[in-house]
């Protein structure tokens, strides 16, 4: 089978590799459509997202979708022709983490696209059973593939505890912060303002339901209930905090750019604010599912591109190139 | 001013009784919309509600709006002429539910149409300034005057703790459980299934958003996250029970014909199930506002039939009479 | 190795087996201490429990702890001459109710001593290296055996939400109720009220730190934050509800003698009451290990008896004939 | 009566007062015994907390206990002659805050020894009689003031968590420090650790029950399910946080010397904490009482001098002076 493969920052190959055989409990998937994330830009730029470094050939991506062409044995779920979404890590089910119920904090996790386990920019991928969730027939493979970041913003909700009525506050309008702001909508909430630099990406938050839109021109001058920080970007997080009304929650999605930062403590004591970050997600493949097949979320709407498996790498830099792009597309 | 009084079982009249005055931190509000509860129902044709026992003339009516007529010496949150929804009961604001928020289970909270508290089949009515809410200019006063029922689907949501992507089950399609199953999927549930005898009140719940309605013949076989029993019928009970997914919850919201009832005891223990029930709810106000300004709820199809204050008691018997109705509004 | 079989209502046999050969991932434990449950003797009189009958000979006994004896290929937790307990069930790890944390609802539990699973009244048991827990020097094998009903106890309250200050109700003073006041104390409680019939029993709950026990002759006034019902019996789950406080919980842990039951449904509506039930538990071992390490329980003081494992079918026939019995422990 | 009054910083003078006329719900109480707060000494020192400025003279004190003397109009809870503690804070018992619960985020609280409010350091105070809590004959009148800071011990201890079996990290071994850590213990923590620089507090925490202690030398190497950050300075907050598990909680009640600090932002988001403030409590004095009463907290352990009323100057003074002080008493 083809794969594209990740060699060193800005060397990505289209190389032959065997086709992977299903283990016992596992199901062959052919992809036929992946997402790119920021996480896979990031390899491919600069080799690396801090301790995880790329120090043999790797196959990125993450958001996929495809059918099942093969059943391992004692696997039973699935059969071959099924569309399935592929929940990309596989937690140890055993640990102190995953007992409790937070397998996203396993950490014997097998997680596709992170050094050195291969990911899903190939034609095909073998996945245990429980980690392929059937599509309805109402969602493409592509809205399959998106599964993923839609279980971002779904986690990055369910932490900020989002119900009925809530005013959220979404920092960034990158593909997360999108997804994160319709999350909030389908959780309830019913002001869902969003801000970001880049107007054309504001232009799709309004389109995919945001009630308000902000530049940092504008100003924050608004309470909400919950901050949803999907910018990584310490002024936002800052200003985003300040934001949140007493006993609120601010969770921080976005990567920054240092280990450390600042935050406002006397506020986070005075109002009892609740911080709290997130790291991938758990238990949301279902919902990210209910939610798209229903309708309460448009994943549509942001893809901006589509490219062939060997044209991985032009997928990998579009976003640098074109400030309209939001979420580009492989299709294997 | 004039008011429909109930003095017996069957017997209300139209009477003159002074325009009341506001307390210091109270307003006066000329009542534009009042909906007929069940709960108003009950006390018209038997007297009392279990506990509650009708002993001097009364004023029923609790779901109402109105506009700010007149503002007491110390009351700062309302102008004249505002319009506003009354949350119909005033708690202490002292005692030890009240500290811990559950305010709606202070004993000694005031409320509208309650014996021996008058409600607001009424022309004007006093009322706490805290406990009256700003009407956005989106909202009609009969849409303010629903704040209340819709009120009691809020917090059945709230101790269900639906969320997005969750099925719910609402049995009973009378008014409290067409504006739960509104409220299911306002608050991102994406299987909303309601079942009744009636087959009219199933039709108003398809047509304001249920996913699926059942009558008893079609049986209940599905699994959902939550019940929400809003018909007090021990068979729709004990059925819906059976449908909760192990670690779900039941909420009781209608109230049977018994004190005691038989519950699924093997079943609440081997799926670890949640059965609680509410008692009116508690800081819903807001959200209830924010819904239905938003369009996340409809609230104008229940509404079935007006009536002039002079009509109050024909309003009170409309329900046993016609099948059809669901919410007939006074209209002072 | 020798074992004590259950071949039918009334028969136990003691008979040689293989000695197991532990799996992948496995240690083989040579049983030290194993305590006898009210499941065991139900097993041992009836043959079955509810749904789960007897079909093939079987091993009892799901309470249990000894020393790693032998150790799998990959397992890598222990070494040989450990100390452990042995956390009876093991989930499946990859299910929607595992994955969530909830792992004791996981349906493909494989839970010793539940047909057609052999238990621990042998010499030797394998089990998952994750599903034993190391002892510590300060806890004795038959301490380690008791981790088992301790989180009975620890679940319970964690479902009742017990925390510091709290006033608890525990109805059924048999080692379940007897640890789980222990637990409540040990959970921050400041009033556990014991209530039973059996004056002994009760003196035990006295012992370990029940600050007021109560016959049934005694009535109950009194108002409580969170009942523990452990004795299965219709009246005491009544009356145990009615003395809980507003918006407070109440946990069915034994099982009464039907199906159904009659619940306070007029109550548990009026005052916003949780009913819930348990079904085993999960993320107790640490909790219990920890709790009976630090001398927060006494789990020796419910010991009343040692039986060689010749003698099990002795120990599971002491309960019914001496009044005094609460713990009878089985020492292979 | 003779009253304490901060003119200036540094400025404390013995002065008399009009003895206050207990208002309709109020009770007039005889001060017995009040506890010396770092907030009393940091008004004393500097006139100011943050943006609260002693602008006009101000009695201190909110740590405090006495007798009912005088029982207002409509005031029934308590008779003349009650031992009673006084929660220090009359919330509004009407905002948003207050209805959810949260009354200790009331804006219109208000609250002792804050200016324009005077305290304690006087001989009568008269209180809402919803905020005396009668005092059991088992604590002593000094043991009642320090409900006050115990019941910060226990809010940071609800906001933590805490549980059975769980390990904590106290910060700071202040009097804050010590109940802090204390309250940890009887909420079932059976590992609590506590750091400080200053011996003779570690040798108080160590009498009155915590596990461990540490001085900065020995390092932070553990790991623990809650941080209690009591010293307010920036780098045992920061040790502290690192030494949280995957999904554990941080708690910030030491106040620091900035407005905004340092977080591991990486770590919050990898492990994804919880970090969160404390503001006062809302809630705690019947917790407070009960725990006090039953022995799980040992009050008197933290009392190290009496002072006068005439002497409540050199009671603010101690702290500096003397590094063993923890808590000084006045008692008028």
């Amino acid at each position: 089978m083809r794969a594209a493969v990740l060699h060193a920052p800005g060397d990505v190959r289209i190389e032959e590799r065997d086709r992977p055989v299903p283990g016992p409990r596992e199901v062959l998937v052919q992809i036929t459509a992946v997402g790119v994330c920021g996480s896979d830009v990031h390899y491919y730029e600069h080799g690396r997202i801090g301790p995880y470094v790329v120090e043999a050939p790797l196959i990125l991506g993450h958001e996929s979708a495809g059918h099942v062409v093969e059943v391992g044995e004692d696997a039973t779920k699935h059969a071959v022709g099924d569309r399935v979404t592929l929940e990309p890590g596989v937690p140890c089910g055993r640990c102190r983490e995953c007992r409790a119920g937070r397998y996203n904090l396993c950490v014997d996790v097998v997680f596709f696209a992170t050094p050195p386990i291969d990911g899903a920019f190939a034609e095909f991928v073998p996945i245990h059973e429980d980690y392929a969730f059937a599509l309805p027939d109402s969602l493409s493979d592509e809205e399959g593939a998106l599964m993923e970041p839609l279980s971002v913003g779904i986690w990055a909700c369910r932490k900020a505890g989002v119900s009925a009525g809530d005013r959220v506050l979404v920092t960034g309008a990158g593909p997360i912060g999108i997804l994160a702001a319709q999350c909030a909508l389908a959780f309830g909430a019913t002001d869902v303002t969003v801000s970001d630099v880049n107007e054309q990406r504001l232009e799709v938050a309004r389109r995919t339901g945001a009630t308000q839109t902000l530049t940092p021109q504008d100003g924050l001058d608004l309470e909400v209930d919950a901050l949803i920080e999907c910018s990584g970007h310490p002024g936002a997080m800052m200003d985003g905090i300040k934001a949140v009304r007493p006993a609120g929650v601010a969770v921080l999605v976005g990567m920054g750019p240092e280990e450390e930062g600042t935050l406002p403590l006397s506020l986070i004591q005075g109002r009892e604010l609740w911080i709290t970050g997130t790291f991938r997600y758990a238990n949301t493949y279902p919902t990210a599912i209910a939610l798209a097949a229903s309708g309460k979320v448009d994943l549509k709407s942001i893809i901006t591109g589509h490219y062939g498996l060997d044209e991985a790498e032009a997928a990998l830099k579009v976003g640098r190139e074109d400030p309209a792009s939001v979420k580009p597309m492989v299709v294997p």
